[in-house]
Order: C-alpha cells, then structure tokens, then sequence
C-alpha cells in the first residue's frame, strides 16, 4: 500500500519551503525503501527550485544527497537488506543497457536518466527527493553507505563527494600530482580531502583568505587567494590538474596559465553564461579545459567506501526543516562554511 | 669559413620578397650543414613575417619546413653523413635538459626553445629558415628524412605532419577512433592521412563542399559541409576526437556538441581573437577542449618514419622563387589546395 510521508516542497521559484505529505509507491520487486535521515543542500537545488536551470514542476521536494536506513526491500533485491545504511544521488533510474550505462556513466544514460528530482518516474509520477522521509528507487541505483560513515556527514558525499572524485580518478591524480582547487565551498572541500588522501600536493585557490585555516585543516598544503593578482604571477605553470568549483564568471586565461605542460582545468561549477578565452595558451603546452558533471554508480560507491577506507566525510552544519527557506538564502550568500544538512526527522 | 647564400627576404610586413644574401656559420663540431633543396610555405611563415604574430626582425627570411641534402658535418655528429637526406622543422635548437626536453618537448623549452626563424641563435645572430639556399644547425635538431619520401612532399611535413600528429598519438587515435577533421588545407590533409593510416574512421568538415573529392581521395570516409546546419544535427555526439586546423573565429559550442562522451577537441589553428564557449556542455560527458602546438624532435622524427612507412606524404604546389610573394596572398585568400613548396634552387 503507497505510503504518505513528509517532505519540504516549494511551489515556486520564490515560495518559502513548506511541509507537504508525498506518496511512495510500494517497492517493486528490484526496489528497495530507505527512511531518510539526512538530506544534502547542494547549490544545484536552489538552482533547480528557482527555476534558474529550465521549467519546474512545482511542487517541488528537492534533494539529491540522501542517507538513511534501507527499511524493506523488493524479492529480488539481494544487494541491501533491512537495517543496512544506503544513500542516494543525483538519479534514481536509468536504462542500464546503453553504451553509457555499461561503463558506469548512468548520469549520461542514452535512454534516459531518471533524476531524483524534478523529473518524471518510471511510474510517471514526477520524482521527488530527500528532503522528505522516505524515497524508493532500484537497487541498482541505491549506494550502499559504509557503516564507519556517519550518515549526516555522509550524505553530501552523493553529490558532491563523487562530483570532484571523478576527474581525480579520470585523470589519475595520485603522489605526485600537483593539485589545485579553486573555491573551497562544498564541492571544494571534498576536493581538497579526496586529493590529498589519493596522495596530490594540495594548493587551494580562493577568492581570499578567510578560510585559510579550515583549508589547512582539510589538509591542504598551500592556500592563496586570487584577489591577490600576485597569486597568478608565483603560480604561473604550477598545477597538473585544476578543480575549478566556481559557478560564477571565471577568468579561464589566467586558470590556463596555472597549468603546467599537459595540465588540465576540470570545470565543476557551472557559470550560465558564455565564458571567453583564448586559444593560442592551449596550444602551447597542449593544456586542457574539460568539465565533469557527478558521476555513475560505480564512481559514487567508490568515493564513499574510499571516505570510510580514509575516515573522509563532509563538513557539514546540520539545520532543521524549519531553517531551510534561509539556508537557501545562505548558500547564495556565500554565508555556508562548507554543506548544510537537513535532519530529516524534523520534516 | 662562413658562406655566403641565397635567400628570400621580406624587409617590412607590407614588402614583397626580395632575394638577398645571407651568411651561414662553419658547422660547430655538433652541427650538421644542410643544402636546402625545398621549403613549405606555412601559414606561421605568413602571419610571422606580416608582423600579425609580434615583433618581427627584419630582414626576414621565414621557412620552417625545410628539406635538403647534408653537405657537411662537424667531427662530434655520428647521426648524419654527407648525402644524408635531412630536414629541419619550426626550432633549431634548445636547452635538451630541461624537464620538457627531456620528454621530447623541445618545442616547449624551459629555457630557450630556438625558432628556425625571427629568432636570435646561439651565436647572437638572427636565424633564417627555409626560403634559403643553406642552414646550419645542432644534429640533435635536425629530422632524418627517410631515402623513400620525395623530398619536395617531405619538406611540409616538419610542420603540417607533425601539429597534427603530436595529438593523433596523445589521444591514441587508432583503429575504432571516430576521428573528424575540421578544415581541409595544410594541417587537415595531413590529419586526413595521418588519421587514415592509423585506423581511425576520418570524416572531414569543411565549410563547403568543393573539395570533396580530394578529400575523399586522401581517405577520408565521410566528408561534410559546415556551412550547412543540418551537419551539426546528423553528427551530434560522433566523433572521439577532433582536429580544428581552423584559424579564424569558431563556434566553439557546436564543435563541442559533436563529440561523445569523453571527446576531445583539439585545436591546431590558432585564431587570434578571444573565443567564446559554455561550460556546462563540456560537463555533460567530460568532454574536452584543448590545443597543440608542432611537436618535439622524438614526434616529428616519428612522423617521417610513419609517413615514410605508409606511403603518405604531403599534397604540393611547387613554385619558385618569383612567385612567393603571390603565394602568399593566395593562402590568405584561401587559394591554395593543400601546400605551396618553394623549389630552393629557384632563389
């Protein structure tokens, strides 16, 4: 029998959160049903509930960094069973049969990746995600979280864990890599733990200072910030590879020259608007620009059983439903240190 | 005691060639002195010697891909022997122990990578290239051209074989390698070669049609128009790699949508103006932008060998000394099928 539970639900690009009661369907025999503890806000949500990445369907239950407890499972699921800790990110579906979907990059299934919210379910029902108290989805698509991990500090892991741990691992960042990371927010944050556990050399780049500390602390081994235009000139050709976690404007130019022969700029934040640059700098030392977008299950199960292998988690402030509309705000402010959680059992 | 030769000049960005005299150095015990016996006419040498790339040392004698018969060698060189068919490419010398050195990328010395031309040598004077009747240079620089390569369709090799070989081998392009060449001049009928003999399925964009048939005869497998739009709709998402040889301003977004996942795009023309792109389709499938720029002496030698070995060589128009300054417009003009070679003994 479907079963009501609460969720947090905009119902458009400028209403404040309220409380809703959302049906989940019983599992499917493939399904498994996970009561969520702790839900993720990633800057993502805020762009898709305010309707500044395309059309909306309102009401809308954001939340593609889910965590929680695997409560029953279908008759044909044997990789979960009751009780075991499970998350889920930014999909919940996908044909599994294409090209994409058998190297593990279900996040650019040909078929059609399901996302976890804002979109339409296998069922045709429009799927709805974390910030809510239960969530069904296929096994195939549900994470198993390792016990060693707490479940709120693992839930930003499904999204921004696996986000810059895919062009870690695509680009074989190891010993010897020389590491930046540009912005030190949440994406940046796991950039800086994940490079430096895979054994780079960690510089990070922000805007200033402020956060050298916790930078240090995250482990990195250097921190400048790009205010100073010093900082382009002592780092000129220094990186082998560039976590770029900034959405807004970027000067690609002056990240290019950072890079050293071969080196490579991964975009991970997604500026709307066109960004500019030139050629000819490129060329010269075949540098890189590339961007990277999540990653496939496989990828996502990697990077949280490497955090529990490493003892890694996000940092995150963990926030009530009633506190969510102004985390909102928050994060567009820039006022977060790293990731807000949502306690989910205060839905 | 040094020589006297001939050679081509231009005296201001605006001046036709003029012939003059040069003077060539006694080979050190290191050196190699080569007859120049052909000469390509890129379009470096153009935008060079017209002062679009910088500051430029006039008289200029431009010519980077430059082939010819060893006359001479100092006591210390075992690589060469007089009779020894030799060739010099776009540098003359370079440090050899630098970090990129050490990797065959001389091209990109820490210390001083020494262009053929519109350079200061060793010796303090300025260098000269190919438009000459003699050069004179370290072994180290200076390519074996294998007996079986004419050398007339050799010359253009050190240039417009090796820019588009150096990503060919980067990318391990090879058989199963959706390869597409965007522009069908210099560089892009040797990628068409070059791609072809490796394995690689070659499709060539060009703005228009008109050359379609050579193209075909080249090897390409496909041939499309760019300046009809449905060719951005047919090929969308096909192509592994891609080779711009394009120098003028491109519409960076759409080369982009025709790659797969995983796609790189690599520019060898080198438009001056800023170019514009959106981030967000490099995310969606980790595609990549990058350039490159000739290659090191280890590529450049392994693409005469590889040319050699498979019967490729360049498509020529070969003229003389009187008609240089006329070459030159019609490259600006587009008015060339693949490659103007100057018959040195014309000067």
């Amino acid at each position: 029998m479907p079963t009501q539970v609460k969720a947090l639900a905009m119902d458009s690009a400028t209403a404040p959160f309220r409380r809703i009661e959302i049906t989940r369907r019983d599992p499917l025999p493939d399904e498994v049903v996970i009561d969520i503890k702790f839900a993720g806000i990633c800057h993502s949500d805020i762009h898709t509930a305010r309707g500044e990445w395309g059309d909306v369907i309102y009401p809308l239950v954001p939340g593609h960094e889910i965590a929680g407890v695997v409560t029953a499972v279908g008759p044909e699921v044997v990789k979960f069973k009751v009780g075991d800790h499970a998350g889920i990110g930014c999909f919940v579906d996908a044909c599994g049969e294409c090209a994409h979907c058998r190297i593990g990059e279900e996040n650019a299934c040909l078929e059609r990746t399901i996302w976890t919210y804002n979109d339409i379910g296998a069922d045709g029902v429009p799927t709805a995600g974390g910030y809510s108290q239960q969530i069904v989805a296929r096994a195939d698509y549900v994470l198993r979280i390792p016990d060693s991990l707490p479940l709120d500090k693992a839930a930003p892991l499904l999204c921004a864990g696996v986000t810059p741990w895919s062009p870690l691992v695509r680009y074989n960042a190891g010993s010897g890599t020389r590491l930046a990371v540009v912005g030190l927010g949440g994406l940046g944050h796991m950039a800086v733990q994940l490079g430096k556990a895979l054994g780079c050399e960690v510089t990070v780049l922000s805007r200033s200072l402020r956060k050298r500390e916790q930078g240090l602390k995250l482990g990195a081994d250097h921190y400048y910030a790009t205010a100073d235009p010093a900082t382009f000139e002592d780092l000129e050709a220094s990186f082998d590879l560039m976590l770029c976690t900034v959405s807004a404007d970027l000067d690609v130019d002056a990240l290019v020259s950072l890079l050293d022969l071969g080196g490579v700029l991964v975009f991970l934040g997604l500026p709307p608007d066109e960004q500019s640059f030139h050629i000819e700098p490129l060329c010269l030392g075949h540098k890189v620009i590339t961007g990277s977008d999540i990653g496939g299950i496989p990828g996502t199960q990697a990077v949280l059983d490497f955090c529990a292998e490493k003892g890694i988690a996000a940092q995150i402030e963990l926030i009530g439903a009633d506190e969510v509309t102004e985390a909102y705000n928050k994060v567009v402010a820039g006022d977060v240190e790293f990731r807000y959680v949502i306690d989910v059992a205060t839905i």
